[in-house]
């Protein structure tokens, strides 16, 4: 995620007529969730949580855990939520807490290389991946890790690490492991976006290393928090080690506030006019539906199709409403440059490992910035007509 | 701070007298700030946090800021209690914040090194220095940096960084930097301890990259917030660009929790009876001298002796309090190995850059927990009497 400082613009501009036609940047390049903040509005008091000065002080939460960081509570409360959702394996693994899934994803990809005799270990994922990945196997030019790129072509010798993220990011498609070689093969699951409001549960994922996020479920990604369910303990010790000296742990407040609010979500999961993962599903659905009306009035995009499947949770076949659009051009032209035009920024598909006739679009935004989003893609669609 | 699964164990148990002839492991290598927790249960309610649902959900702050994920709010908060205590300049910075000053510092050698042309960076501390500096300089085993020991006998050609704790951790001695070359030489400041509670503020620090950390201020080591404080916009935009790969941002709640104590400490720093740091002041000075008592009463230990100074926030002359106690044994034996058969668990000099006969212990543990410090450390010194 790259953030400048003229990048993006929070708007207190009146009506969404007006907005479109101003000089707002819409920032459709990072996912944040904010779409969903009007659920908890109308929660008012119902998970605020309140913290006396005294408490949560100590750097430890407890000190029997691998983790010795991860408040006992958020350990109960996401298991507790897997269990109900039916997403995830729990039982005999650890739980490690990171401040989000990228410092877990990167504690992941140090335990796992650490613990490979041969290093550095390559570190890959199928096109289209989510572009952060190579940042964080790249950044710091780790000798314990190289990142080789897409995992469909990958044929260098010697142990790897795959990131599986599933479903993907940035296209919504549900994924398997592609390199799959019989031996020196790590896979890091990436399960951010294994949930029923975004697509049909049809299994219980039960990896060795699997990846949540907070952020991505409810929309606190102010938070930070994420967790991986690991069942080797060596990984896990691994894991935290590296969590130990990049951090010294995960923020005790926002551990508190995620377990009050997984522990509502679970409670209320079942009770259809109260449940977060029904109001989300139909959110997602009106506005993929939305996304597809403006696409299919015209002839100048491509939108990935989605096969219906049945969902354990809800009990019914339901479609997939990824929390990212994988938009294409049909002409080869760069559309992350032709929507910057249009002050809507993107994360173009080359970041990806893609054409850049691909944008990943944040379907996560606020009703206003996503319904200006959809004006300002039907003014490119007439323009196209028009234009040579 | 590396923490196992038995290395530690929270007392439940009763009186003082019961404990030091227990089985309980004191844990008083990891400096976890748990001294101060009375002063805030004084507090009651005054300084309690309360955040609903809806709110803090963004992954962004202020998008017009360098540090997009710096609240707006901590940044005055900051700003606010540097100008009440006098310690450092804040203005022509830059504040960015970090989960912890750990994540800091490794933001800063990404920084520093990041902008320099030759790589690797060498890095440097003098002996005795803070055992963590090698793990965060080494651990992902970075082609950008390399962990090169003690600055006092630091020699090889090229760029360096040199890391500056002042007070000292582990030793509490005030420090300037040692290598000085004319060229190619940066320095981060970490400035944990200079508050006063601990030590005379003698001056205004006006360096080029200053650390803080909330943790040791007030004893909030639950919270992970620490601050950078940065003259150049080109290293705070990198140490920026690390924060948001390595975690996407700083809990959101922390940050709410943080503004809100460090407002207290700035409102009531002049009103003696309130007053955070007369408070941690008088507790110090109080857990020293009764270290010393025990220390003086035998001839086995030894401790730094510390110059009075004119402190500018308290107005008069006053001693030095340090967090950590660096205690020297007078024969060549093993100290930590020693006060672990005395079920004390403290950081052995060796991590530090130093000799076995030094151990680093924290002065900031819980009273009881001091307290049995204080009647085991006595049994050793008389026994010592006793043995070969």
């Amino acid at each position: 995620m790259m953030v400048g400082c003229e990048n993006s613009k929070k708007s207190d501009s009146g009506s969404n007529e007006d907005k479109s036609l101003s000089d707002d940047i819409i920032n459709l390049d990072q996912g944040d969730p904010t779409a969903f903040q009007e659920y908890w509005m109308k929660k008012k008091d119902r998970c605020t949580v309140v913290i006396p000065a005294w408490d949560l002080m100590s750097y430890f939460s407890d000190t029997k855990n691998v983790c010795w960081f991860l408040e006992p509570e958020l350990e109960k409360a996401i298991k507790a939520l897997h269990g109900a959702i039916g997403n995830a394996a729990t039982e005999e693994r650890y739980i490690v807490v990171g401040t989000g899934s990228s410092q877990l994803c990167q504690a992941a990809l140090f335990a796992l290389s650490s613990l490979s005799e041969v290093k550095p270990v390559s570190i890959v994922a199928a096109v289209p991946y989510y572009s952060t990945y190579v940042e964080e196997a790249s950044y710091l030019q780790s000798t314990l890790y190289k990142w080789e790129g897409d995992a469909r072509t990958f044929d260098k010798k010697g142990p790897y690490i795959e990131l599986v993220t599933s479903p993907n990011n940035p296209d919504g498609i549900m994924r398997e492991p592609v390199v799959n070689r019989r031996e020196g093969g790590k896979v890091i699951h990436d399960l951010a976006y294994y949930w029923p409001h975004y697509t049909p549960i049809t299994r219980r994922q039960d990896h060795d290393l699997m990846l949540f996020t907070f952020s991505k479920i409810t929309g606190h990604a102010g938070s930070r928090i994420g967790w991986a369910l690991v069942k080797d303990i060596e990984v896990a010790k691994k894991m935290v080690h590296y969590l130990t000296i990049n951090s010294i742990g995960v923020s005790k407040e926002s551990q508190t506030r995620a377990t009050t609010i997984l522990n509502e979500l679970t409670k209320t999961c079942r009770t259809q006019s109260e449940s977060f993962f029904e109001y989300g599903y139909e959110k997602m659905k009106s506005r993929w539906e939305r996304l597809r009306e403006v696409v299919e009035s015209g002839d100048a995009f491509t939108l990935p199709n989605y096969p219906q499947d049945f969902c354990n949770f809800f009990g019914k076949t339901l479609s997939t409403s990824p929390a990212f659009a994988w938009l294409g051009y049909k002409e080869e032209r760069d559309l992350g440059s032709l929507l910057k035009e249009k002050k809507v920024l993107t994360r173009g598909g080359d970041r990806c490992g893609c054409n850049k006739k691909y944008v990943r679009v944040s379907m996560l935004s606020r009703d206003d910035d996503f319904d200006v989003f959809l004006q300002r893609l039907a003014t490119i669609k007439d323009l196209k007509c028009v234009e040579p």
